[in-house]
């Protein structure tokens, strides 16, 4: 089996966030909406089908996880989030990846779905390091949450 | 806490299936795609991160469980399909639900998304009782699939 890599058209549109356990993580560059990628680091994957019982459950725990650092960019933009949406299409990219977006009842598309609509609004490129730093910040956070047992007192 | 009902606004586009150990199936009345809907039987939840780790991990079989049927109701139309579309989105019906479409690369609308596209072509009356049975068959099939120890020789 070869090595993981993304495909190169997630290049285009989004960028490098973080490493979790199962998940290669983008963001996407659209300030319309915080908006992560998730793309399991198993080479050949494009159905969630395919993945092992045991990756499945990681990939449920990190769309879980990053539901929440979606909410916790959309608070710190002061535009908490009304809904999520959550989907793995894959008819253009065809390797396996799930979107995580941050949907509000003002936002532009509302109550479309955000593929198949055309180009996104990108971030300024002084705004994206401060983003990816909160991203990361926030996968510590939510990785604490999640996995690790609660201080005893 | 009620009890579990399907919001109503499913019964517009949708028909009843069957019951899974976590879900409420739905067929999608379009007969451009086989198309599932999972209802997870939860009263009273709008996100993946509101149903137990239990559930979500038995929302994760159903989800691979509901794309083994989509790609036998493909096949058994003689139109195999070539990619699992799988999406939570809840913009217009807020209920937790997650369609599982089969899409090809001839259907009408690929390689854009289903939603929001507009009205769908209803099954002709007669035909669906025979796809509600197949799926029901199918149904029985796969959870012998996913569950059940393979028979020793």
């Amino acid at each position: 089996m070869s090595a993981f890599h993304p495909d190169p058209a997630f290049q285009a549109g989004s960028v490098f966030a973080v490493d979790w356990p199962l998940c290669h993580v983008r963001l996407q560059d659209d300030a319309r909406f915080p908006w992560l990628i998730l793309i399991p680091r198993v080479s050949g994957a494009t159905e969630i089908e395919q993945l092992s019982a045991a990756d499945r459950a990681v990939l449920m725990d990190e769309i879980v996880r990053a539901g929440a650092v979606v909410r916790a960019l959309g608070e710190a933009a002061g535009r908490p989030i009304d809904k999520l949406n959550v989907a793995a299409l894959g008819n253009v990219t065809a390797q396996l990846h799930v979107h995580v977006v941050g949907r509000r009842r003002d936002d532009p598309l509302w109550p479309d779905p955000v593929w198949g609509r055309g180009g996104g609004e990108p971030h300024q490129p002084e705004e994206l390091p401060g983003v990816i730093r909160r991203i990361e910040t926030l996968s510590h956070r939510e990785e604490g949450d999640v996995s690790e047992p609660a201080p005893r007192s």
